[in-house]
């Protein structure tokens, strides 16, 4: 006895609509064997397209401003001061890292998302504080989504002294990967901070996932640098960089060479599509050249930018329209980038919709993948582990607060 | 005896919730006033935020493919190449401009939009079909939105003898403005389109908005002829420019003069915030200049792009994202543009959400209208001359087909 039947769902990539088996929290069967073994539940998907759930690959969960009043934005323009500005906020908040994160979750489960890695603050300033809330969030919602966490050097590493044994420590105590950012921009030290971070990856076999908002040629040579250590450390498939923007403006000279080395050093790069007035990775140019490619919501309503909104489907939409695409495999590319991409920067096992996969699927009024990027439709049904998580846009978690 | 009464519902600008008293489909009163009459019907706003009825400025509903199988995009990158295909496309479809236009108005009302101009083609190949089919929607639609039409000469008006008088006639049957077309970079004889376009707007008293893809100083040289005519047959008040990329690329010397010219002339512009990799004008600069702004679709789902959605408010967001607006009053500046922007070009009387406006009104759950643009959460309630047209984002209008 399967536990639910989804009839007449139209898988991403399938002509027709198709019958999807549920048992034990994984897709059993499809078609007629799925129809073959009676079930205790029936889902007419009346031809809706079946998503695999989406992979929020590069989220900041623990800051977040979700469900407190409207904050207006009153940072100033540059990576500086919008790092001051936030520490300030923070202070003036003192919001609660677990319930935020708890109530940010609980959206972008209603949007879809079933897998998110967040990043989170560690900093002499807030200590293990940030780490400590989400790895609680992580504990109380561990039915409805998977999350790894980042420890995110948000302030520097070299010019915050204390901030590498905050990182090992967070590791120890939970933490999946740790993060790095900008080593020349904002440490003045680049290989302070690399060598520092790299050497506590290699010493705990934990992944690194590194912010680069450095521009043009400045990113490119820390891009080189990242590439450097990687390789000597054999860390090939265990490094992640986010944003890279100066991937959007190198002249083809510069790029080439280095996205050579990121698919050779299996690098994976993240890009949320950032605001129009920034230069952002060529995914389409990524993806040809091997580069494996994630998105994420990055900070959604927070101290850095209101404009987030922690829906992956229409991240989707932002990657293909401010990258220029129009044709079906450019918005698939981008969809890829919110499930499939995330997934193996995640390194989620059995994911996607054959039988066998686990059952972690979003239910969308749209023909074909290409129509759900271009209308992001609402979500009407959202499956975790063969679960019913989200219906009609609302989350059926309990209530937080 | 009022018709309505919406009770606490938080009007764009106000802190705190009030009442509106609607009757004859206007806003009669509010607050403690509007509660002094009894009401036929009362819907409990619950605190919700009340904008003003979404104003659609460039919209072009005669070829979208909505409500059709999806159509893969497959132009090649260059205007012209998009205009041949979307005539082969158009060919081949065989599509009913009144049917299409009837699909697509039904999908705006139901975001929120209450008034929509929209461009028509006109040329030898069509003449006037689609200017009459849309002119039937306007007829059958009369009931749920207002629209205005301009006939838009899309293949070029010198290039394509007859267009003229097709323009002209046009005007003669019904049309509300006439459009033109990049006058060296389609016609490549600016003074014969631009010459002509203008005497029939001062034959006929009606307005011109003009299409204008051409770039750079191109661009620049086509805004400064249109200018000169404006001036030169008092047109003042009665032109609109669309897109006008080009405004977003040239150097403050070029720039700053142009920009001068066209609020001395009243000369709006209109931006639907185009893919990334476009540049457009930079709206805060064009505002703090004294030029009028108004945004639109363009074309949803159609031979041009797949990915307009006729969504005003996420247009909104999206002008917002690619010019790099976080505090509120850029984001108000935005939704303004898709509100009082677009009245002001549609010479809207009683448009807002003041007593004595006629009472055309979006409810959505947000706290703000910052909020509003960066969250674009669904339409809880559509108002169009006090009547109910949409509820929770779908539209209450009868199924054409």
């Amino acid at each position: 006895m399967n536990e639910l039947l989804i009839a007449g769902a139209r898988r991403w990539g399938d002509a027709a609509p198709t019958d999807l088996a549920i048992r034990d929290g994984r897709i059993v069967a499809l078609g007629a064997e799925a129809r073959a073994q009676p079930a205790a539940a029936t889902i007419d998907a009346r031809g809706q397209l079946a998503l695999p759930g989406f992979v929020d690959g590069h989220a900041h969960l623990d800051k977040t401003f979700w469900g407190e009043p409207w904050q207006p934005h009153r940072a100033g323009p540059t990576i500086a001061d919008r790092i001051d500005n936030e520490r300030r906020q923070m202070r003036e908040l003192k919001l609660s890292p677990a319930r935020q994160s708890a109530r940010l979750l609980r959206h972008m489960v209603a949007r879809g998302t079933t897998h998110a890695r967040t990043h989170v603050d560690i900093g002499p300033d807030v200590g293990l504080a940030h780490l400590h809330g989400v790895m609680a969030t992580r504990e109380t919602h561990r039915g409805f989504i998977d999350l790894q966490i980042v420890a995110f050097p948000q302030t520097g590493v070299m010019r915050q002294p204390g901030t590498l044994d905050l990182l090992d420590a967070a590791v120890r105590e939970g933490a999946d990967a740790i993060g790095g950012i900008d080593p020349f921009a904002i440490d003045g030290d680049a290989d302070g901070q690399l060598d520092g971070i790299f050497a506590i990856a290699a010493r705990r076999g934990c992944e690194l996932d590194i912010h680069l908002h450095e521009r043009g040629e400045q990113g490119a040579r820390s891009i080189g640098m990242i590439c450097d250590r990687a390789q000597a450390l054999g860390l090939a498939g265990k490094v992640a960089l986010g944003h890279a923007f100066c991937l959007g403006e190198l002249p083809p000279a510069v790029l080439e060479p280095l996205l050579a080395r990121l698919a050779a050093l299996d690098i994976a790069v993240m890009t949320h599509a950032p605001m129009g007035y920034l230069p952002f990775p060529p995914v389409r140019r990524l993806a040809e050249a091997g580069v494996r490619l994630f998105t994420g919501s990055d900070g959604v309503r927070d101290a850095w930018t209101p404009l987030n909104t922690g829906d992956l489907l229409e991240r989707a939409y932002l990657i293909a329209y401010n990258s220029g695409f129009r044709d079906d495999a450019g918005l698939e590319l981008a969809l890829s980038m919110a499930t499939f991409g995330g997934a193996r920067v995640m390194r989620l096992r059995d994911y996607g919709l054959a039988a066998g996969c686990r059952a972690d699927l979003v239910l969308v009024d749209a023909e074909c993948a290409a129509e759900a990027v271009a209308a992001h439709p609402p979500r009407r049904l959202v499956l975790r582990h063969g679960r019913i998580v989200a219906r009609d846009g609302a989350a059926l978690l309990p209530q937080e607060d």
